[in-house]
């Protein structure tokens, strides 16, 4: 089983790299192997010709994210391709836990990704917003975070989703009725045993924690969303995909198990790096360190301070060393940055070349993520003014989606 | 701390006598110790002064369940009774759990005593129907339960409540909003330790399990009816008082363990002996065995021949013997249940005299009995024919109930 499996890799990890949906630690402050994540999780990788197959089925060429790499592990991402390819229905399911008032690039990074996933495939989409999560996990009021929910979820609608397909909720305000009772379904599948090996929990943990799994488990199954998805019955068997960090996959490891014990498909899953912090590779970014990561409401004074002053380089110590001796592109977080931001692929190519060859100095290549990192937040704070209370209202309106059953 | 005493005690009540909300077993299949529960759990017991006091607050006989001690032990009861001579508002809460289409006589007991206590203080109250907990710990569809619930309601309704200060709700329907906020401010209170020692869940247990305790002990807390209860800032420091059987005890020690860490009274309670099985006082009744039990729907035939046939007597071997040594009525199941429901004191207490004494014997206090008991289910039943399913719509119906601040 699922469960027995991940418990030795928990085991394994804390040895080594440590990795559940709290805390990410690379092994002796390195880099996360992220080969080995692919082994002891037991997901697949991202191949090239399953990338090709995307651009075919959806006849438009494929995210950078997922050209490059950036979305590298699946869990039957091929079984919703084929799903596709039959004309068989299927929705998108990613979230996040509102812990803070504005959102840095990594945070965005998922939202991204499901953004185009839900333009190329045309799909309904459900934003989970686990503002109970950041209650049980964090030393913060419960009405303040149902009030980081509501501008989390400005930031999210500032991702550019498409209103007639896109329903996000709170767990507070949603949480009821039939995704109760797949709560509850869940709940009766999964021992304390299995919670424990999975998340970690121990025995002077509080049981808040302990309930949270199933809620967050609950929206991978389509009758969470009577009022959504419509007919219980035409909606049950319909498949789910997942795009979030992979840091969540000990989730919908469970979820998985879980699902055709209570008559319902796996969740598919497509699972992405994380975003590194600026200071270098070692893990996530740190939401306790402003200075770690760039926040989608930093000005371009802040950006271009954080850039030139944390942003860890892989240049030479001198102009004249880089001249002679080239970056070493591997552990440059500005070139991280731009693999991710730097849409134009040839664009990214030569600026990559120049820099491992000594053309380019970190001066010059940080000018450049500079200017796409303005440029990018520059859009999203103008994007996010332009999302009025009413929008998100509506975002967050119980009401039918179209695209399940015509 | 509660739950650190409350470990100790179940390690010693395994060991002699056990009672939790799923189990009731006495030492060497005796009698149920209830002193001892008493000093075991940490509860007051009901003086005469106490029931004094309610028949002189309320102007009105006390209920023979309060006058002979079937409702024996309590929790601050006497604070509920200081808030009412005070004029201040308190509501009721008790519950069933849906496991089964039809009540026995023990089912109806604290239903019995709640309508008497809304009555005498003319207060709102709410019944929780945990047919979660009855889809968790019993092997049974979750649909089913649903339809039990409901079926239930019709019973409860059938005792009758005043639909105008009642409000009968299914977790699996109503669970949700500031229900559902209460129970994860609840779960952020008590650790995995807590639940093991209060509950004794062990990790091979689902962590359905686990999530429940906190759905049972939420309607302590008013303002998880803000439809009912209405303004929150007004609500929040009514206090609550639980009439319920003594196994119950130990989801409201938790809740009121955890009560003032979230800004809560602490639940007051008014608990009852256990109702004996016909076979005699070693337990509870069971469900798995109808003979153990008079149903609801018992006929008049059935019931006199399960009393006849199984009720346990304290009567001696032989007519003659009775006659010249009378009875043990300290075992006697006929005269246990007379002390329920015979209402007028002085026929109990005649009755009692002439058994004991040698005058009456076994059949003709059975007779007396089943009398009693014949009279009480036909009341029963046609009271049960007479609720519409539109009675229960309304009993059910999300609604604001008065009296809680007019």
């Amino acid at each position: 089983m699922a469960a027995a499996v991940s418990s030795e890799v928990e085991i394994k990890e804390v040895e080594e790299q440590l990795v559940t949906p709290w805390e990410v630690e690379a092994k002796d402050g390195g880099k996360i192997d992220y080969n080995k994540l692919i082994k002891d999780f037991g997901c697949q990788k991202v191949e090239p010709e399953m990338v090709a197959r995307v651009e075919k089925l959806t006849g438009k060429p494929a995210h950078p994210f997922l050209r490059r790499g950036v979305f590298f592990a699946h869990r039957e991402f091929d079984k919703i391709l084929d799903a596709f390819e039959k004309g068989d229905k299927f929705y998108l399911y990613t979230g996040r836990g509102p812990s803070s008032e504005s959102l840095h690039l990594g945070h965005l990074v998922p939202f991204m990704f499901t953004k185009y996933l839900q333009d190329a495939f045309k799909v309904p989409l459900v934003i989970q917003l686990t503002d109970d999560e950041k209650f049980l996990w964090k030393n913060i009021k419960l009405e303040e975070t149902r009030r980081l929910a509501r501008e989390n979820a400005k930031d999210i609608i500032a991702c550019g989703f498409d209103i007639n397909r896109t329903f996000i909720f709170s767990d507070f305000d949603y949480v009821g009725g039939e995704f109760y009772r797949n709560m509850v379904r869940i709940g009766k599948c999964v021992t304390l045993n299995q919670v424990k090996s999975i998340f970690g929990f121990v025995n002077e943990d509080h049981i808040g924690k302990v309930m949270f799994p199933p809620v967050q488990a609950a929206p991978s199954f389509p009758t969470s969303f009577p009022q959504i998805f419509g007919d219980e019955k035409k909606s049950k068997k319909i498949r789910c995909l997942i795009p979030c960090a992979i840091d969540q996959d000990p989730y919908f490891r469970m979820t998985r198990d879980v699902a055709p014990r209570i008559g319902f498909q796996k969740p598919a899953l497509i699972e992405a790096l994380f975003f590194p912090a600026l200071q270098g590779e070692s893990g996530k970014m740190s939401a306790s360190n402003p200075n770690s990561a760039i926040y989608v409401t930093d000005t371009p004074k802040q950006i271009k301070l954080k850039v030139n002053k944390y942003a860890f380089s892989g240049g030479r110590d001198t102009a004249e060393e880089q001249r002679q001796f080239g970056a070493n592109i591997e552990v440059d977080v500005s070139i991280k940055y731009l693999s991710f931001f730097e849409n134009d692929d040839e664009e990214l190519e030569r600026i990559k070349q120049e820099y491992k060859t000594g053309k380019l100095l970190t001066g010059e290549v940080k000018k450049l993520l500079i200017d796409v990192l303005t440029k990018m937040v520059e859009g999203h704070r103008q994007a996010r003014a332009a999302v009025t209370e009413e929008m998100v209202d509506a975002f967050m309106a119980v009401r039918p989606l179209p695209g399940m059953f015509d």
